[in-house]
Parts: C-alpha cells; structure tokens; sequence
C-alpha cells in the first residue's frame, strides 16, 4: 500500500490524475494539497474540494501558497487557453458542490502527514513546487522522513513547454524546484522526457469515460478543451502530464531512469531549465558539488502507462 | 573547391583538423586565425605559425582575441591537463620554427577573406567565437556575403563537458558564441551531441602516424597526452572534436540535423548552454523570437567520419 500526498493545481490533466489515484487499489490517499499554477491559487484549492466533494474521497484538502517563493518574479498569466478560466475546461463544475478546506495551509499539511507516518510516505506534486519548498523550509527534517517525492516536471533532454529551456512546473517558481531537487530527500522527476509521449486518444478518452463510470466522464468532458489545445502537438489526443508521476510510483518497471545532480536554472532566459549532471562523469569543481543525486525518468512505455490508467480508473473501487 | 578559414585554438585535436584541410583535395585554406581556448592567445597563435612552417602550407596565419567579449568574465585557466602547456601535448614543439603572422588582427582577416570571395567562403570555426564575433561588429555585411558557418560548439540533447550545461567553445565566451547563432548567416552547429560518438582509437592514430608521413606522425605524437586524458572518458582513444568540423564541410551526409533558433545561456550557473528552439513548435513569446533558424547537428555516422578522416590525412597531397 502506497500512502500518497497529491500536491496538485487541477487543472485538466490533475483531475486525471487524483481519479487515477483514488482509483487504485494501492494507493491510499492521506492528503491532497493544492498550489497555483493551471490556475490561480484559491481556484485550485475550490476544485480539488470540488473533487472531494463528488467523488467522495476522506483525504483531506489544503490550500497552499500562492505564488512562487521569489515576490519578485512577475505574476503569470494563468494558462486559461489550456485548463480554462476556471482550471478544469470551462464546462460549468463551478455549480457542483465542494466539501471544506483543511485549515491548515497546504505545506503544514504535508509536514505533518510525512511525520505522522515516518518512512511510510510518497509525496506525487504535480504543480509548482513552492508548497514542498515551503514544507522543507518549515521542517527540514521531512527529508530523512519522507519515502520517496515524485514529481512531474522538468526537461532533461528535450525542450521545454513555456520556453526552449523549461517545463512549466519548474518555470514556475524555479526557486523552490532548485530547493527540492537539492533537498536529501529522494526525488524521481517525470519530465517532458517521457511525459511528451503519454498521450492517451480521444477514443481512448470516450472508452474512460465510458468504463470508468460518472467520475471518469466528468473528467473526459473536462478534458475536451485540453484535448483540442493540443490539436497539431500530438497526433491525436491529449497528454497525460500528471497522471505519468502517479503510474510512476505505481508501476516504475514502465519508464527508464538515470541518475545524477539536478540544478534548476534561475537567471535569465534559460530560467526554469532543469540541468542534470549525470552520475560518474567528472566536472571541474562547480554548482553542481554537494548537490544529491536524484532520479529522472528518460524512457517510457507509453502503452504501458496508457493501458495501468485505463484499467485503474475503468475499477470502480 | 570548399574554399575555407579556418578559426583554431591549436589544441590538439585542432592538429588533427587543420591536417585534414591542409591535404583534402577538395579544401583550399584561404586563411588560419587563431583564438584563445585551448590555450593562451600568443601561444594557439604561434602553434599555428608553427604548423604553417613545418607543414608548408600558404594561407596567412593571423592572431585573434586574448579573452572574451565581455572583460568582466574571469581569466579562466588554460585546459593543461588536457592540451598540455603549450597547447600541443608539450612533446617539445617549441623548438620548431615558426612562419611569420599576419599583421593583421583574426577577425580582420576573416572580413577581408569574406569581402573578396563574396558567396564563396565557409568559415570553419572550432575555438571560443570571439572572433567571429568582432568579426560581425566590424562587418555586419559578411552575414550575407560569407557561404556558411560550420562551427565546433554546444551541447543541445545532453550534458556539457566544462560544466553540466555547458560545452567548452561556447562557455569561454557565451555573449560572442549568442551573436554568432544570432547572426543572418547559415550556422551548422557540430556539438557534443556528435563529436562525443567519433572516438579516434589509439590504435588508428597509430595507422594515422604510419599512412599520413611526417606531419602525421607529428599530431599521434603530440596526441598523446590527450588520450591519456581521455582513459575513463571514452572506451578507448580520443574525442575528434574538431576535426568532426571539417568533416561536416566535406561529407554531410554523415551527419543527420535538426533546425531551429539557438539562444546561448551568458547567466548564472547556465552560462554557456546552447538552447535551441525546435523549428516548428509553438511557443509564447520569447526570446527566441526574431533569432535566424540555424542548424544542430544531432546523429553522426562516427564509422564513416573516423574512415574519411583517415582517408584524407593518408593522402599525402
């Protein structure tokens, strides 16, 4: 049994993601704590609520920070011509109820679930990384008490997605990114590497909705804005960003990893860029000294990953 | 007739690539300038008066740039455990005679070699790009009149070698390598990504010294030291970075590519990373935007570039 905090700006391909994760039957969701990021920070929160609310899960709902560690980086747009004005594609689920807050903010959350189970747990975040930043700054002793962080975001050997250099989870608040890379924590990130590949089919969407109950075609209808955003990106569908670091921590025999120091860029153009200097080459002394080696994933069986979700989210519990 | 200048900071592995455009038939050397790099400025110029003495060769050999455009970047150290003291493997080549420079600075000579040959040139360039740079600022209208530009830099879809970000070439001066991407002239980038693969073993620079005659002889000796470095880095052998350059002019059908705007890193802990944006894919606006579509080269045919190398240098002219 995987005991999982889901650190998450739904976001369209979140929403995949946390049914994905209330699904599975070895996952036991302990805390679903939220960011801004695919929306601002108040309208995550409301929408993951909104989750609990209609899919009835007991994980608790936090909200977390709302905008990056660094004050001085200008405040983005939100990205409403992928995941809507409201983050989950515009169709209305601003309607539908949502079950309250945790009062806690999100980080707070998430150190004391990590020290309420010591060693027992996965900590997937699929947005910027500030509220973990947060919950390491606050309690930096979460890392020996963690057993694994597993993020999506990145990109090690491809460009990026809101610039050439960086993946917008990382672009986001690079700060915080630097931080939990650099943490002593072990830190897996699934990155456009791999999640460029995952992309699962409109048919492949209706067939989810169609075995995967209410909730699964909640999440298809929601999906169709984000579906046609990546019209001419990929062949025919959408990607399935988030949902990748969940299968990861489920069934990591389907992606292919290395090793090696990672170092978020925070300076100019290439901010947000993620640069991994790989294990058992040697450099000249430099940024990257002192830094642990963590885990990125750089292979994938997209098949594989598109047929775990397909069949977690098609059982009905 | 490629007609060339060729831009060098001898560099033992520039040896290597000025033979194979000193005896390819199909190469007239119109000019050698020489940078900073692999050694100090007075020094890769007088290895390259050296090699234009003892080799016998006719273009004019001019000295360029002693540091970076930007002054305020630190003097970095010479690379003597890889290039040795003076630059070619310290076998004693400072006894050698040398031919008389060029009055005139590097970067002027390649504008004069470009006005007077408009449409004809390749300018091949294997150092720090200061002076293509000065160059440029000088001249901007050899943007137009110059063939292409086929230079050894960048790493684009894996690690650097000075530092996890970055290549060498463009490290030492990133502002000059951006303008040089920048420009409105053809670039083709022979980065990391290929030379890395073409692995001269010791056993062919043997061959090499043994076909080649004296000259040959000269650069396995002077290689030496270069290979020793390269023990633990590669199987077995030396890294032909530059000569893959050459190559590149002459077949480039060994080599595949990719196209798209190259932005080089000059900040913080990235300084010297080669960005590319991918031609083709959307993005937001950026500072990619308005940068000429260069480029990169990103597989190689390292068996075909390694036989044409030694094909060349075994023809005695």
């Amino acid at each position: 049994m995987h005991k999982v905090i889901f650190d998450t700006d739904p976001g369209v391909d979140d929403a995949l993601a946390l049914l994905y994760l209330h699904r599975h039957p070895g996952i036991e969701l302990r805390a679903v704590t939220t960011v801004f990021g695919n929306a601002a920070a108040h309208q995550t929160a409301r929408n993951a609520a909104m989750f609990k609310h209609v899919w009835g899960f007991s994980a608790p709902v936090a909200m977390g920070a709302e905008g990056p560690l660094n004050p001085s980086r200008r405040n983005e747009d939100w990205p409403v011509a992928i995941h809507g004005q409201d983050g989950l594609g515009d169709i209305g689920l601003g309607q539908a109820g949502a079950a309250p807050l945790d009062p806690r903010p999100a980080h707070r959350l998430i150190v004391d679930e990590i020290r309420a189970c010591p060693g027992e747990i996965t900590l997937i975040a699929v947005g910027r990384m500030t509220n973990l930043a947060l919950a390491l700054q606050e309690a930096p002793d979460i890392a020996q008490k963690v057993r694994q962080v597993v993020l999506m975001g990145g990109a090690f050997g491809r460009h990026g997605n809101v610039t050439p250099a960086a993946e917008a989870n990382i672009w986001g608040d690079p700060e915080a990114a630097d931080a939990v890379f650099g943490a002593g924590w072990p830190v897996v990130a699934v990155g456009l590497d791999v999640t460029m590949q995952v992309v699962m089919t409109r048919a492949g969407l209706d067939a989810l909705g169609v075995s995967g109950g209410t909730p699964a075609r909640m999440v298809r209808d929601l999906s169709q804005g984000y579906v046609r955003f990546y019209e001419g990106l990929v062949p025919d569908g959408m990607v399935v960003h988030d949902a990748c670091a969940c299968v990861f921590v489920t069934d990591p025999q389907l992606f292919g990893t290395r090793r090696g120091a990672v170092r978020v860029l925070t300076e100019g153009i290439g901010a947000g860029m993620t640069v991994l200097r790989p294990e058992g080459i040697p450099f000249p002394p430099g940024a990257w000294d002192g830094i642990p080696v963590q885990t990125i994933c750089d292979r994938v069986d997209a098949a594989g990953v598109l047929g775990r979700i397909a069949a977690v989210v098609a059982s009905r519990g």
